[in-house]
């Protein structure tokens, strides 16, 4: 048991840290861990089960700094816990080039950041996908090897951010009472207090949802310990609301604004100093204090004995599957699961639409592969995301494979990149092209983390007909082209959609959008081929550079028209080609050589897609033709709209043909 | 008062125009029209004040059909009530192309439609931005002008999306008790019943921030029209949750998921005929129901008449600005404020951050323009968006000018929407850069609805610093600048910005987003000019395409960059220019001859943009030198970022006198 004096001199000894160190950098959040500084030396000291010498132990206790702003609690934390990675030097480099300790926390720079946060709300939606990860994993493998607690700490920006209502709702709704949130309920937001913003009971918010919820003080070390023990006991998810000062200390700022977001201020700090009874210099913990939270961090070394003991002690084929779910490898027979689904594919190529394509994709890999869990936000059907395989989980049971986001594509996919954190699971979760707008932040998050999460995003352009312009997407393959690091894949048929899955699913540093049609889609790969095509981003579909006068570019349910214009071409008398290019920054990631050969040395170059043009350029050259759209779709059948906006064979066969004659 | 055989009639026309519409365009979704049917008849028959020959009366009560995808009951109630542009011409060419019965409702296509909905949960967030203008127009013109409520009809989607929950805790802070909501309550979904992905009580949710809630029999005429009477009697908005059946009257496949988005086919409908006595033949309406639908048309009149009579009657000032205000109009003194303000600057170019320099601009456009409502998502001082003339309104005084949003990016932006929707108001709110990715959705379809909504994104670079790569945008300017009808403006000054503003203010068709820098810039424009040369997207700021062998394009912060890699071009014997590109889809919108002239002859073309380069090959051509961002960037201070991704004069300047050398 800690003493409260002991206590109070562990809290301080995090909030000296977090000033010294902003002010060092000149830049940082010092409220927030000044004032949640009692809660996480209460939740590390006496419940959160780690091991720093083991960070990657699979079944610690997560803990998700949602307001990410407060990352100098967590450095403090994983520096006084032990945990290697974070050393007072890093303290020291807060937010310096090269630093481990970034301005917000960044998965990957350090054990102990278990997710990227400080876009608001975005750490708390991570922490539902680890709690479903989390009871997903213990269906399968008992109490033994998965049972751990997932613990967030969330300030009112997280809380009023609407990605929020949609994680707790499904929280809530999947009773995940090893969740459980401390809010740093501290009513101080950057404009001023909260009450000039918001009036909402948070605690009934969230009770309206199913949750368990309490109100403490979060200064007070009995009742923030008590708090979480009856947590641990509840059959739901539990939001306990920490009354907390930001900036707890600082004598003149304390409970202001003014503590949220800058450097004290020397004289500030000196007055904390005074005021808290800190006598160490800058950077300095007394070594007392350290050795106090050294020893916390010793706390679950024997647990994790007995659990490393537990997992040699099980079957030999359950430990295999568990630890290579665990590092994120595939099982070997992977590659030829792929190639014999498309062996058979060549056989009989059938035409179908690219998301069903993508169902029957699925159908395979999730055969081969255990760990992969779909959904979909309300839009099942449509997204082509359910297989034989996948059973839908809920709060009874979560031995299926299979998740109901609800009407949720933002809190959807922060939740996948919860699952793919939490380790063990390869989430794949679809609605309509249009509206990744609505998931877009936590997919940047899952680009910028290097993680592999799989977006199913169906109905890719105006091919969805009568929905009309809302439902459209016009701007979307290039708006997520644009992210670093994404691969957008937009395969034409069946084949190139197994193909385009299977790097999905290969890439484990980076995350995938696949852009798949609603329509119908003509074969355009009917040979078999060992070698995964699509894996380089963009390849010669048919045709030859040797005599082409005209290369056709395309990606998904274009290239069948550009097909059909160069069967037009070759009928002119005009040899053309066509590139097949599923993903952009695949191709971009070739050689020079391979990316010259595919480009060719045809005088015209054609690309022919059903979105705007950015981003072609790099492909066609400023120079090329683009067949595409230059604005908002229209509502009327998808036939009628690819006539209307002049996407047609005829279209670009005759724009390339006027161009041959302009050149002579 | 209306019988209950008289009201069953009335709403079983639009059962089955709506059925009918569907049927016959092989596409749409009933199930929510004959649901809420019941709901919408005693709304349009004994509440709503509006009047069909005049669409546009400026205090009619605004109906928003937030749940987009039950469109037909907007189309049937247009037709019925006797709004010219809906004919039953239109109802019978549901869906198709050129039709102003769009799949989803579009703003623009049928007086009626307050706005383009089907992205679920927007229509809800614009609602809250109507009342909120209903209320700032009432403090400024009394109940005699302002004095309507803004009802909307919204679907268990609509409640999901985490968009709801920004828009209801606004709306319950700000006590708009003019706004009711009509909560379809059919407890379905695509995926089938919502109890498969949630257990929300929403009564409960709403009453946590403030709402008054009702829950009602949804196809009772009498609770709901009691309900709407209590509500109108709150001091507190209102949700009225109706429990409806979806697809009410379909024999066999009311109250499931297959009645919400396809037509239900020949038999259904017959057997739905037959269920509910309808004996007409499709697309006709008996004429005593479309005898009582246009009687309820004409209910307003009279009112209307009264308000018309209180307009005439007011002061002519008051009148004359009430009414240039609602048509959208600007004063005629604001170019000259505009003009007065540059010279201003001009006389003393201040070196400033553009977000200052922005507040500057709104400081001027504030005095000017009464109509201008600012906000920010939580982020006033980051943002400068509040000016000496906008103090903040809140639930006891609406007589304010800005709106703290609270950490609400996308209800802020859908909140605002509905504001320039309502009419009266200019509003603008600003937020990071990089968190247009949350308030995404809603800027797009200001950008589909052609309407003056006004972002104000700071902190557009890496150079805002040490917050890291979550906070920093590099893709953000091209994903901006790849929706159709968006100005993306990004000035390199206090003189371009000012310009940019005027620009934004005066461009009545296209919502703007001013990306504005974090760190002071260095005046680049010191002379006065009258033109607005930033109205022209791009143009020459400095040398002459007479010698020059270098063009240097930017914009922003790297204007000045792109200045001093000129000095050290010309320096080193190679002339240089530079073009500020302000705007690129204004540039585009230029004739060939301009654009020519400021592309210019130079052998060599470099763009220097603190982001990716996707987009500039149309301006510097695909074998252009790009001096910008290829990935994430870092938590440092901002001048050591710039070096370190090479963003510097001397990085441009080398790589263009490179490739002279190349090219002999």
């Amino acid at each position: 048991m800690i003493s409260r004096d002991k206590h109070d001199r562990m809290a301080n000894a995090i909030r000296f840290l977090s000033m010294d160190a902003v002010e060092k950098a000149k830049s940082g959040h010092p409220g927030l861990p000044m004032g949640a500084a009692d809660i996480a030396t209460v939740l590390f000291t006496r419940f959160m089960k780690h091991d720093p010498k083991n960070p990657d132990w699979a079944d610690r206790d997560r803990f998700v700094l949602s307001a990410g702003h407060g990352s100098m609690l967590l450095y403090s934390l994983l520096y006084l816990l032990g945990y290697e990675d974070i050393t007072i030097d890093e303290i020291k480099n807060f937010r310096q080039l090269g630093s481990r300790t970034a301005g917000h926390p960044e998965f990957g720079h350090a054990a102990g950041i278990e997710t990227t946060t400080g876009p608001l709300g975005q750490g708390l939606a991570n922490s539902v996908g680890m709690a479903i990860a989390e009871r997903i994993l213990n269906a399968r493998y008992g109490d033994d090897l998965v049972d751990h607690y997932t613990y967030v700490l969330a300030g009112d920006g997280c809380l009023m951010e609407g990605i929020s209502q949609e994680a707790l709702t499904l929280a809530g709704h999947l009773k995940l009472n090893k969740l459980i949130v401390l809010f740093d309920d501290n009513q101080i937001s950057i404009d001023g207090s909260t009450s000039l913003t918001d009036s909402t009971d948070q605690c009934a918010r969230f009770e309206a949802s199913g949750w368990n919820t309490m109100r403490i003080d979060g200064h007070d070390p009995d009742a923030i310990a008590g708090a979480i023990e009856s947590a641990k006991g509840s059959d739901r998810p539990t939001l306990i609301a920490c009354r907390t000062t930001i900036g707890f200390g600082a004598p003149t700022k304390s409970g202001t604004a003014k503590v949220h977001g800058s450097p004290l201020g020397a004289e500030e700090i000196a007055g904390a100093r005074k005021a808290l009874g800190w006598d160490a210099e800058p950077f300095v913990v007394p070594s007392d204090i350290l050795d106090d939270w050294r020893l916390a961090g010793l706390h679950s070394a024997k647990e994790r004995k007995a659990w490393e003991d537990r997992l040699a002690a099980a079957d030999a084929e359950t430990r295999g599957e568990f630890e290579r779910r665990m590092r994120g490898d595939l099982p070997e027979t992977f590659s030829a699961a792929m190639l014999e689904y498309k062996e058979k594919l060549a056989a009989e190529p059938p035409k179908v639409a690219s998301r069903k394509a993508s169902e029957m994709a699925l159908e395979a890999i999730n055969a081969a592969l255990p760990e992969t869990i779909g959904g979909s936000a309300d839009l099942t059907g449509s997204n082509n995301t359910k297989t034989s395989q996948t059973g839908p989980i809920s709060a009874e049971d979560f031995s299926g494979r299979y998740v109901h986001y609800g009407i949720r594509e933002h809190g959807m996919a922060a939740a996948m990149n919860g699952m793919t954190l939490h380790g063990g699971i390869i989430p794949y979760g679809g609605t309509f092209l249009t509206f990744s707008d609505y998931a877009r932040p936590a997919m940047r998050l899952a680009s910028l983390m290097q993680i592999r999460s799989i977006f199913v995003m169906t109905h890719d352009s105006i091919g969805l007909g009568e929905d009309g312009p809302t439902h459209q997407p016009v701007e979307h393959l290039a708006a997520l082209r644009a992210i670093p690091n994404h691969l957008v894949f937009r395969p034409a048929d069946a084949i190139e959609t197994a193909e385009c899955w299977q790097v999905a699913i290969e890439s484990r540093k980076a995350p995938s959008t696949l852009a798949l049609s609603r329509q119908n889609l003509a074969p355009v790969r009917t040979s078999h081929e060992a070698d995964n095509l699509c894996a380089r981003g963009a390849y010669e579909l048919a045709g030859s550079d040797d005599d082409a006068r005209v290369t056709l570019f395309a990606t998904g349910s274009e290239v069948e028209v550009a097909m059909a214009a160069k069967a037009l071409l070759d009928a002119a008398g005009h040899p053309a080609r066509v590139v097949s290019v599923p993903c952009f920054e695949l191709f971009e990631q070739q050689s020079d050589d391979y990316r010259k050969a595919v480009t060719g040395n045809a005088p015209v170059k054609v690309a022919i897609e059903a979105g705007i043009r950015q981003g072609w350029d790099a492909i066609i050259g400023s120079d090329g033709i683009f067949v595409g759209m230059t604005g908002f779709g229209a509502s009327a059948p998808a036939p009628e709209l690819y006539k209307h906006f002049g996407i047609t064979a005829e279209a670009a066969a005759s724009a390339a043909q006027k161009r041959l004659a302009e050149l002579g």
